[in-house]
């Protein structure tokens, strides 16, 4: 089997980046601008700064790959992709508002109220997660009809209060009444794991795979999500202890507890190793047609950032 | 042909919003507890006071009679109702927020921001969005599938940044710089006309209509649309010449021009006949099956609150 190496990887992952912020330029430019309606280009401008935002595209790319194995055009699995990312990027835009994270910078570029307003950051969520449905149940998103249907509504439950939306309210909660071991899985699993989970599946149904690729996916996706949030907490854990100049995160500043921060780095990394083994064993029944998967759960691993 | 009087409207009224309150309360019953996912109390219950508000329901009426119109069954068309109701009550939570329209109470009761915070107000608005399109594309709106989808591309076009949302983009732009007749048509078709539009739309596509038949209710649902808005315009004048001792609201006090300000309430009142005409003209082919549909346009022109 053909081994990828990192370099291949980031160089396909660069493409897909490429290739997704082309869709959603076009996708946003098509919007109309005469007739009965007028376009409302602040909003249009807030959007845009929301979605082109220079992010890793690792979402759109997992959506791009999972289609590529189970033969799903491509063009319609970029539109997917798309989608999916406008969803990811509203909650962004939404979390760094000043009721939720108050972040002022987003990728050294200033979040989307700090850009615009608030109420227009608010208007610019709510705009990009309307489109996400838009442009799957659109026909230009050339699949069948029951394919489009199983897209939209997986991905409605991966954002809402099932999914990434009520993580994100437990996460919240969280900062009053810290959860228990059991209650931080369940949390990331809906806040980060959620759209992860569907990006990987999301293939398998573009591509009318059985019900037992579709789950192999999803199970696939829930270990690189997973893998994800342990890679973050990590990060934060080392970057506080190179910041306060300790040892380990053992005793790190006050703060949400993570399953980093309660087990320690060397057991964050033993399980990251086991995640990515685990994401690797699922793909074995696609040959190297998964390589460049493997790759994205190794990549996602082992991010510096 | 028989003729509705007011009370049998007001009959039909009440009846669909308890049968719509009763199919949202079931749908978010429905939302899982247990299992890999925890259900956000916190948000849920956010969603529900956002959205068990007692409200009229005249969008959601206005989807069940059009898909009664059309032959389209009432279980189908009452989860149509129940989505496009969260759609609506997710602008208004969003709406209220501080860096909106600021509001403290909604019917009396407090808005969502205020019984619970801002984050929860933020997330259960997008929440409400997100489970309007899961609440169509599943498989229990027993719809045909080009059905469901021709709904769903529908509804994001209506709520989306050609719709509603770029309507209350464009709102907060006029408070800046004044707009234009035109420009305040377009604005009230897109902010308040989009959602009633597809109510009147949806039957037709629900009961899988002619192109004519959609094309004829959504001119009927934009008639009532801009009723909807004159006589919203009308009552801001009266209660403004009221509260202020003046007879006419020609020199009221600044704030947003509306129509009904530009032109004066005899203008408006006129207008709102014609368009009451042009709305039960447009329903002709439908004989006495459209009585509760006309009997809505005259509802909305005469509204009193």
């Amino acid at each position: 089997m053909l081994q990828i190496t990192q370099s291949d990887f980031e160089t396909a992952l660069r493409r897909c980046a490429r290739e997704v912020e082309a869709e959603l330029d076009a996708i946003l430019t098509a919007i109309p601008q005469s007739g009965e309606i007028e376009r409302p280009e602040k909003l249009l401008a807030a959007m845009r700064h929301g979605v082109l935002n220079g992010g890793k595209r690792l979402r759109p790319f997992l959506v791009l790959e999972s289609s590529a194995l189970f033969g799903a055009k491509r063009g319609a699995a970029l539109r997917v992709a798309a989608a999916l990312e406008c969803i990811h990027c509203y909650s962004l835009v939404h979390d760094d508002l000043p009721a939720m994270d108050d972040d002022d910078l987003r990728r050294g570029q200033p979040t989307v109220h700090k850009a615009f307003d608030e109420a227009t950051a608010i208007l610019a969520g709510d705009s990009l997660l309307t489109l996400a449905f838009d442009i799957i149940a659109d026909p230009a998103t050339e699949l069948p009809e029951d394919a489009r249907l199983k897209l939209i509504l997986a991905l409605s439950r991966a954002a809402g209060i099932g999914g990434m939306a009520g993580g994100q309210a437990l996460d919240l909660a969280a900062e009053q009444d810290a959860p228990d071991e059991a209650g931080i899985i369940r949390l990331q699993a809906m806040k980060t794991g959620a759209l992860i989970r569907f990006g990987c599946e999301a293939g398998a149904i573009a591509g009318k795979a059985s019900n037992a690729d579709r789950e192999r996916m999803a199970e696939f996706g829930s270990a690189i999500g997973l893998a994800f949030q342990l890679a973050d907490d990590l990060l934060d854990l080392t970057s506080d202890a190179q910041t306060m100049g300790k040892a380990t995160g053992k005793d790190q500043q006050a703060g949400k507890a993570t399953l980093a921060s309660l087990h320690g780095s060397d057991w964050a990394r033993a399980q990251l190793r086991g995640l990515v083994k685990q994401a690797e064993d699922l793909l074995a029944p696609y040959g190297e047609a998964g390589n460049l998967l493997r790759a994205a759960a190794r990549f996602v691993a082992e991010r510096s950032s």
